[in-house]
């Protein structure tokens, strides 16, 4: 089923708000095999609604409007409907009621203008807000179907959840979509595709495969998509069998996995501790890692030795290598580990070491130059890394090669 | 000038990314009179492109487009518009070096598919870019602008910032349009309105005041528009003049400041040496802190203790404190604060210590409450604050409310 979503408000167009409920609405339309193929954003303006409705309705099976349902003068969704339809705007009394009690329990006076709150096209079949005011509306014309949902985040999530997602669902049972992510780290976009690229030219009709890189990792997006005779639940787990013999050495995790979120667990399920030693990424490293809730069950902490000071004191980084080797070098990343892994008394600790830029380079060590060394029982790993030249990229890489290094080293 | 985004990216419509570029871009524009009219969202697929590119080029001056410039076969959008405009592809000489240069630098082999990253449609003017390996492309026809930026948020930015901006800004050269912004912090965005809404009332008909709320800070951009002979610069200093004294206790910051680049500079400018102990922050403080470029000139460091022996073990913090009144209490910040003082050796010391959440809480001291600690050689101050309940925005106002109260701190 072909979907738009037409996401109404002038504060989208003018970047005040971020639009987050297209995203989640596509998310949840996705995992019931509806597709978003167009989202829109218009003004809170009846030409622009209708155009944008006429326009979209020309191939969409369903349109999603959301947005413009309040009670002040600049919403204007409902009545544009109305006109659109040729329909009268009538009282829907249980939302009247309802209205009216929400008013009451706050202690609010219940005007003439929220009496318009419970105003509904004739044509529409209603859909009960239970959590807000403005009621969502559910039309359908010549085998098209046209939603209307209020713009606030939990009561188009509320109404998604209780009538639009069930509904939408039951009218297409014979389409399936499928779709598997993998998370990589350690290979770039470019060698990515080159080691897989046979195999990609190769994929059915009905796969498509998306590359989603992030700074330091990709992730690779298999959909597939058809009808219920051919069976690809289980060629999906035939070409992903063949994809994961490509780049096993690369995958740390998939669907919706982070590489805070699989260290996290690694470390979780093996009752392991945590800590890091920081230079060039400054806390970010650490900060990733308590960015997941629970994260202090193993991580105990770090230090951010930005100065050598620091790293002698803080970390037992001895004066003698930090002078013949420089503070970027694998005996100075390999020393914070350790004095890291000794100090905070863990099982695990991870040392960054670098030129974050834009200064601070060499023709030895230009920026970008950035060591990491992880720590264990079992000894000390150090590699060496170039990340490029803008600072908060720098930053970011280092992160999450570090973390991919901690996954890796783990084994 | 009336502009469409189009955004394009499986990505976007399957719901796995939140169009954070949409927003950025829309704010951006807005600020240079730029009315973002449409913002669309379509698939990586040439169809889809060139259909909606066509639809909004009958009523919009301008269509900016985001994305599918990758140098995978999921990536097609050049080759979209190079048929678009009945152009053909070329080596754009520079790119090609830069790129050749970026993989040569990270010592990676510079591949057939990186290659075409440097080709372009031979009608095109380059927005060279500097931070990635996909050239930016302006295109002109029939008095319409078209313009291909890549979805990489960082790369869109800077080619956003250097090239789109300043040549769509100067095509409106007979309007005047002057922007003033403010950065508050500590106080909350409606006390914030409260407090200055019988200015905000009487500004003039040509002065538009917008509110940019993050956590635990608050923009405020004046703007005023109209013509030479209204002799904008004169009245928006009397406007800010008048709003100065309205907000003095809460103003921090002006224009593109930062509450980290104020420190920077605080720092900078007095030759202080900074350094932080973070515990509920996990690291997020310093991160923001070296964020800036040449922080390490006056930040040595910090301890991320999220674990009480390392509080007590690197920050001396006394292990009765920690039992009498508990890791989340005035006492233990400032111990922090004060031991960070005395074992970095710096002249500034921060200290947060709070509960994240979404566990931990209790009646007494619920999720989201955080003692922040500032110590310098004349004593130590600390200030508790409810931060809400959302784990990464207690986080992110935790860093800011730690900035914001330094800044104070130093006067």
């Amino acid at each position: 089923m072909k979907t738009t979503l037409i996401n109404i408000g002038d504060e989208l167009l003018i970047g005040q708000v971020v639009n987050t409920n297209a995203s989640w609405m596509a998310e949840q339309l996705n995992r019931v095999n509806v597709d978003v193929e167009h989202i829109v954003t218009v003004a809170d303006d009846p030409t622009e609604i209708t155009c944008t409705l006429e326009n979209e309705l020309h191939f969409a099976d369903a349109v999603i409007l959301t947005g413009g349902l309040g009670p002040t003068k600049d919403d204007m969704t409902k009545q544009v409907l109305c006109r659109f339809f040729g329909a009268k705007m009538v009282v829907h009394q249980p939302t009247f009621e309802h209205v009216a009690n929400y008013f009451e329990m706050r202690g609010l006076p219940f005007n003439e203008v929220n009496h318009h709150q419970a105003d509904v096209p004739d044509c529409c079949t209603v859909l009960f807000n239970e959590v807000g005011t403005a009621p969502g509306m559910w039309f359908e014309q010549n085998g098209k179907i046209i939603v209307s949902l209020p713009g606030v985040p939990s009561e188009m999530k509320f109404l998604m959840n209780q009538y639009v997602l069930p509904r939408l669902e039951a009218r297409h049972v014979d389409e399936v979509i499928l779709h598997h992510t993998i998370l990589t780290q350690g290979i770039g976009e470019s060698f990515l595709a080159d080691t897989i690229s046979e195999w990609e030219d190769a994929l059915p009709q009905a796969f498509k495969l998306a590359y989603l890189p992030q700074a330091g990792l990709v992730r690779l997006r298999l959909s597939a998509r058809g009808t219920e005779q051919m069976n690809l639940p289980q060629r999906m787990q035939d070409e992903l069998a063949k994809l994961e013999k490509l780049i096993k050495p690369y995958m740390v995790g998939e669907e919706t996995d982070t590489l805070e979120t699989v260290v996290h667990k690694l470390f979780t399920d093996r009752y392991l501790t945590l800590a890091t030693a920081e230079s060039c990424s400054g806390g970010a490293l650490a900060a990733k890692i308590v960015s997941v809730p629970g994260s202090s069950v193993y991580f105990k902490g770090g230090v951010v030795s930005y100065n050598n000071e620091i790293k002698n004191k803080m970390l037992g980084v001895s004066e003698e290598t930090l002078r013949k080797y420089g503070a970027v070098s694998r005996q100075t990343a390999e020393e914070m580990a350790q004095g890291c892994l000794e100090k905070m008394k863990v099982d695990y600790a991870v040392a960054t070491t670098g030129i974050a830029g834009p200064t601070g380079g060499s023709d030895e060590k230009p920026v970008g130059t950035v060591w990491i060394a992880v720590a264990g029982k079992n000894g000390v790993s150090a590699h060496k890394y170039q990340l490029g030249n803008d600072r908060p990229k720098v930053i970011e890489r280092t992160v999450n090669q570090s973390l991919g290094d901690l996954i890796k080293f783990l084994g």
